[in-house]
């Protein structure tokens, strides 16, 4: 149990509460951001009051480091699981990526909050380093050359593809996707090379 | 003459406190972020009123939008024209970005502004996608087999750089500039076996 959940989460109205704030900052922190969003508006959207809201979450900085660990670390792993597919094809599959995707919370995070000690930065850069040991594991298995270094250039790509769809406002992951195969081709090309 | 400078610049004193007010905003914006710094800040910053701040920008967007147009748009223009080196290495030059540059202003502003509509997230776009496009024309003078490609491969590892950089607290700029030398070869040497 966290020291966040340690709350008057007995109480099923307590547990109720905590809950539904998370479901507002799930909602407003992405449609219009962290720092457009004060705890009256969430606590008016989750039907709390702002006294119930600071018995869950000390302050705001606590719900934002929160708000970004309840996104399902496992999504990407998902993908890369995927027992059906090669290794080369799992590694192509984290590029496909619905155009409707909201931005990356945990670059958004980084973007909005300026401060690289905060504990929901802490959290982004731990949550994007373990992608990219993900993608490593699976780029070994794909046989490259250089797995962690291939594995931190395709976590680079979906970062790229993830910041200027943003930016663009279109959709960017097809690009990063073709380099993602050009990157894999050339990592097993220099394997089978040095193996023949 | 554009909309935004048709103010009352006449006079001495409106011109410096116009600016003041910019250069307020590109120290206060970069440093804290666009949402999290309000007109009566950046009035204080610059020692106006905030009845003079709003005689040169109609609204903060204004502003805003003004604060991303003043970023020199021939710096990275600079670089690629840079006479003493091939297209190649130029190419790879635009890679060279100090450590401690802060965050791609547009690509903040994108994050931040949450409307695509936004005149300041319509100026990052075109800002973004002219950088692909003097991309995409040093390509064709590498020689790339499709420099449109490659110009807007190398745009989006430039931004995947910036987002990871900011996300990781850590320098992202060496890993895209390998991944682009390994794009860059791939296509001059589909078009140099092309031509044998």
């Amino acid at each position: 149990m966290t020291e966040l959940e340690k709350g008057p989460t007995g109480r099923r109205r307590g547990r109720g509460a905590r809950e539904r704030i998370l479901s507002a900052s799930q909602r407003l922190f992405r449609e219009q951001g962290i720092n457009r969003t004060g705890m009256e508006q969430l606590c008016a959207a989750a039907e709390v009051s702002k006294r119930t809201a600071y018995q869950h979450f000390s302050s705001k900085d606590e719900l934002v480091a929160e708000y970004l660990r309840r996104f399902d670390p496992t999504v990407l792993s998902g993908v890369l699981d995927h027992a059906d597919l090669t290794p080369r094809e799992r590694l192509l599959a984290a590029f496909e990526i619905p155009p409707t995707t909201p931005l990356c919370p945990y670059i958004a995070a980084a973007v909005e909050l300026h401060d690289p000690q905060h504990p929901a930065s802490q959290y982004a850069r731990d949550y994007k380093n373990a992608v990219a040991a993900r993608l490593a594991d699976t780029a070994r298995e794909a046989g490259a050359a250089d797995p962690e270094r291939l594995g931190e250039q395709l976590a680079l790509l979906l970062d790229g593809a993830a910041a200027r769809t943003r930016v663009l406002d279109a959709d960017a992951f097809p690009t990063a996707a073709a380099i993602a195969a050009a990157l894999i081709d050339n990592a097993i090309a220099a394997t089978d090379s040095d193996e023949h």
